[in-house]
């Protein structure tokens, strides 16, 4: 099938409609009009239209959208519908949160390893999950088709240990740690740079006070 | 001072020259020109300029930016040299990372408080922070003029704390249930949807492998 470049301000929103649209699975509804879509999600219906016609529509006239069936081609799009191989590195809290989300297992990211420095550590299991030291990351990697790597380890120690996972065969960088990683441009990298996201809210905390609470 | 509607895009940039400029000075490097600023956070010269006009320049042709007096003022801008204090609401794994954090509290996020609906858990402490119990929630915000709280509970009890949270005084939501919150237009929310960013990835990682590995 030819494929058209779509946008990444409209990749950035297929998450959120596959979310709306699997809350609405689980609440029974089988049929939704881009305008019902619409007030529910807060973005205008046309923009719905837009988006989905990016990927051949799946509306018909007068008939809504089937959710279910949008529902499972979204997911196809976003790869849902393959499983991929994830480890984590630090079995510190963030990384035993993300070990213990078990709804990332049913979108496909089977999460087979957390490793560690702290040799205390070795052996203990979270979920079923062995946390295993560093000196297993390489055959481990190559042995299990090891795809994503969730970095949850300091900043000071995240570069030279993204460089590791990428020379093991790592495809794909899920970067927690407080800095940006320079890898080579085919390693594809998702940021959540947890503090930013607060200094933004607090960027708006002091905003809104300014405003409200002139002298 | 009368200022300026500053676009979204740019608020969103600021945390990451803060965090830059933050690396910059403890490296002890004291002045930068916008060029080198570029090259080291892959952005344009003259978006960087741009950006930085918003709020008056702060650099001197040819000198380039001081960077104490730059990382100072955008701090500022942020609001960063004031204290917010914050309540976590789930004293779960991801609960406890964001409360084990440190370098929260040196950017004046002073976390004084941990609640959960577990019993077990009552009086037990998280570097320092004591876990409560939801029934003293109230008081505490009140007596505390809590602004934020970070939501790191299950999407199903989410929409009802954080009406609660508004409700006895909360400004904030650092949200990371995976859901959307329906709150008044006042309340300040950033969502930090962490499968989002995951599907993100597959999504990428799905199309990186079609075009690499057609048929």
């Amino acid at each position: 099938m030819e494929e058209k470049e779509i946008s990444k301000a409209v990749i950035k929103r297929l998450p959120r409609y596959y979310r709306y649209l699997g809350e609405l699975l689980e609440s029974g509804v089988e049929r939704i009009s881009s305008n019902e879509l619409s007030t529910k999600m807060k973005v205008t219906a046309s923009q719905i239209r837009q988006d989905l016609n990016n990927f051949g529509g799946f509306g018909q006239q007068g008939y809504g959208y089937n959710v279910k069936h949008l529902y499972t081609e979204i997911g196809k799009i976003l790869g849902l519908d393959q499983n991929h191989n994830v480890i984590i590195i630090g079995a510190g809290n963030l990384g035993q949160a993300i070990a213990n989300y078990g709804a990332f297992e049913k979108r496909g990211f089977i999460i087979n390893g957390i490793f560690d420095v702290n040799p205390r550590l070795q052996g203990v299991t979270v979920r079923g999950i062995e946390i295993r030291m560093i000196d297993e990351l390489e055959q481990f990697i190559k042995e299990n088709n090891v795809q994503i790597a969730a970095l949850t380890i300091p900043k000071s120690k995240a570069a030279e240990m993204a460089d590791l996972l990428i020379e093991y065969g790592v495809k794909a960088i899920w970067n927690f740690a407080h800095t940006d990683l320079n890898l080579p441009e085919e390693v594809l990298v998702e940021n959540v740079h947890l503090s930013e996201s607060l200094m933004r809210l607090s960027y708006n905390i002091t905003r809104y006070e300014k405003e409200h609470f002139k002298d």
